[in-house]
């Protein structure tokens, strides 16, 4: 069964999994933001057959997370790069990162900032005041009661 | 084809993916922490079939994301609940409205601080000192140098 398109979908969640609602996707841009341009390269750092990662790739430049561009070395390959769009995917990859490295198992990299090459603050929610919040600190409301 | 298994992969991405790494099994999720709890509630509010929901369900139960418990009303129903595990969802499924509201369309609904009503910080991630990092401002390191 196909599923209906969630593209217009009143709520911004739909929204984006109609654009990279699915593993293969996700772990595309993982690579991407890895540095990976090539089909070649996605295909064996991620050991995914052709026809599937043909088909992720060509969604994911529809829906404007990638774009294709020539070849950084002037050879006939086509590369595949981060739009703006799909850069703004980092905090929804690394927030996946965080709920898996809290439900254990090993943690082979930890993310540090650059300048004092610490861990940074595990990702977290703010009030306007910034007093951290968790969930049952927040509410959402419809747009026009706020 | 089928995709190999992600669950021992050493990425926290991919780990995480083989839990909730396709559109349906994320809007559950967020069909959970909206209150829904029966099957007959996610299948109308998702507009789903059963048959793709049940496996859905069952993976996420397998998963523990979500568990089955007697229902609330003492009825023959059961129902699915969030486990600790999942409620860490919280965090992923907000970074991918952020993003979602971030590539434009209508905004119907606001993330508010209960306490004083006010719309809540959009998610960064900090350093250590408070500091407000971009993408650009981290590195993923190996674990064992940082």
């Amino acid at each position: 069964m196909r599923r209906k398109s969630l593209e217009k979908d009143a709520c911004p969640v739909a929204r984006s999994l109609e654009a990279v609602g699915d593993a293969w996707s996700v772990l595309i841009v993982r690579e991407a933001f890895a540095g990976k341009r090539r089909f070649g390269e996605f295909e064996r750092s991620l050991r995914v057959a052709k026809n599937i990662l043909a088909v992720r790739l060509r969604k994911l430049v529809a829906r404007g997370v990638l774009e294709q561009v020539p070849a950084s070395d002037g050879s006939v390959h086509q590369e595949y790069m981060l739009t703006e769009k799909g850069r703004g995917l980092y905090l929804v990859l690394m927030a996946i990162r965080q709920w898996g490295e809290g439900c254990g198992g090993k943690t082979e990299s930890v993310l540090i900032d650059r300048r004092d090459r610490k861990p940074v603050k595990p990702l977290a929610f703010h009030a306007h005041d910034g007093r951290e919040l968790g969930p049952g600190g927040m509410e959402l409301v419809p747009a026009s009661d706020a």
